[in-house]
C-alpha cells in the first residue's frame, strides 16, 4: 500500500518522552499512536469514539493487534498515520495503518475489533449506519 | 530528611518506556511514580484509594504539584520512594516524598490535596478516621 | 494572565491514554504536554531542542517543576498551551505555562531551569544567543 | 499453555495512570509490561538488557508484535506475566507471554526478534551464550 490508498490520515509529531534511551521510539508507544489515528477515523466519519460507544453501551472491542516494525522513529519526527477499515464482517471489524515518515514506512499494524454489546457481553452485528458511513468513506471498499 | 523517617517506602524499577533519548528517565514520569507510591500509602493505612475515594464521591484532589529534580535515574535502576503526609488540616493535605537510588537523593517532591465531596463541589473536613490513621501511621506527627 | 500574553500557543488534543478511570487527563501527563509546548517554543525561536542540547553539551537542566491544578480536561478536549519565559537570569531560566481548554484555564505551570555545561557539571551563563532570541519573541520582556 | 509452563514469570501491579477512561488498562501499555518481564528474563539467564545490548552493538530487533486480548485488567489489579522463548533460530528468536489475573488469562502476546548487529545492518547468528543459556533455562525446549 501506500499513504495515497488511505481516506484517513492523521500527522503527529514524536514527543521526547515517547523516544527511549536508544534514541528511537519505544515500539510500545505505537498503539497509542494508532488509537489516536483511530479516534480521527471515528470523528471524520462521524461514529462515536471509545467514549462515547461506552456511554451507548456498545464498543468496538480489541480483540488482537499486530504491528510489524521496519524501520524506527526518532524525537521530533513527524509521523503520518494512515489508517482505514480493511475488513467489514457481520460483528468484526479489521483495520490497517501504516505509519511514514516521509517516505519512509516505518510500521504496519493491523487490529482485529469485535462489535461488542456490554450488556449482553457478545458480539452483535455492526450497526447499518456504521457500515455504510465506511462504505461511503473508504477508497477501497473493504472485505466482507 | 533521609528514608528513615518515612513509615512507606515504596521500591521500583525504572522501565526501559520510563528512559528518554538522553538515557535518563524522562522528568514527567516522577509524577506517576508519586502515584504509585500514594497508593501503596493508602494501602498500608487501610483507606480508600483513588478508585475507591471516586465511587465514595469523596476524593483527594491534587491542588499543586512541586517537584524539585536533583540528580537523574536511569534504566533498570532500584529507586526506593519515601512518602509520608507532613500537614494534616482541616480540609487540605500535605504529602512530602523523597526518591533515591541507594544512597543518592534524587528527586524532593511534595503535594497538596484538598479532601473534596464531589457533590458539593468544595474542600470539607478531612474524616476522623483519614485523621486517626494518618496520626497512628507516621512517625513524625504532621503539622496541622 | 490569559493566552494573549503568550507569544507561543500550542494546541494538542487529549489522548484516550491520557484518561484515566474517572474520565480526567491524568495530573502526571501535564509535564509531557508542558514539554511538547517547550519544544515548539524552541522550534519558534531556531533554538537547540533537547536532543540537540545534548549533543551541544549544554542542556537545559529542569531544577524545579510546580504545577497548580485548577480544573479537568477529559479524553478529546482541545487544549490551548501558553508558554512563555517569565524570568532571564544569569544561568537559570524560568518559563511559566498556562493550559486552557476553550475559556477555562485548567493548569498554571512554572519550571525552574539551569543552563547547564555537562562537561564542567554546573551552571554557566545562558548564552547571548539565547538571550537575544528570547528578549526579541517575548511580549513582556522576562526579568533579569 | 499455563503459568506453570514458564520458568520466568513476573508480577506487577496495575498503576492509576496505566487505566482508561472506561477503568480498563488501556491495551497500548501492555507492550510496556511485556518488555519489563522480558528485562527481567535477560537478567534472569545473566544476558545484556536493552541497554547493554546497545552498548555493545548487538540487539534484539523487535520485527513482529502480536498481541490477543481476551480479557481487561483494571486499576491495582496484580498481573502475573510469564515469559518464555518459543523459538530459537539461527538468527531469530520467538518470545511469548501470557499475562494472569489471578486465574483468570487476560494477554497473549508473541514477539518476533531479530539478533541484528547495528555496525552490519543486518541479523546475525545467535550468539553461542545465548543459545546455552536459553536452551538451560527453559522448562520446554524452544523450536529450532
Amino acid at each position: 500500500m501506500a499513504l495515497s490508498e488511505f481516506a484517513l490520515i492523521h500527522r503527529l509529531r514524536v514527543r521526547w518522552a515517547e523516544a527511549d534511551p536508544v534514541g528511537v521510539v519505544f515500539n510500545g508507544h505505537y498503539p497509542a499512536y494508532i488509537h489516536v489515528a483511530f479516534t480521527e477515523y471515528l470523528r471524520a466519519l462521524d461514529l462515536p469514539n471509545a467514549f462515547a460507544q461506552q456511554e451507548n453501551g456498545q464498543v468496538l472491542f480489541v480483540r488482537r493487534s499486530t504491528i510489524d516494525y521496519l524501520a524506527s522513529a526518532r524525537f521530533d519526527d513527524l509521523l503520518d498515520i494512515g489508517f482505514r477499515c480493511a475488513r467489514l464482517g457481520r460483528s468484526s471489524l479489521e483495520f490497517v495503518q501504516e505509519i511514514y515518515c516521509g517516505e519512509r514506512l516505518l510500521v504496519q499494524g493491523h487490529l482485529l475489533n469485535v462489535y461488542t454489546d456490554l450488556a449482553l457481553g457478545k458480539g452483535i452485528a455492526v450497526p447499518d449506519d456504521w457500515r455504510s458511513k465506511i462504505l461511503a468513506f473508504e477508497l477501497t471498499p473493504p472485505a466482507p
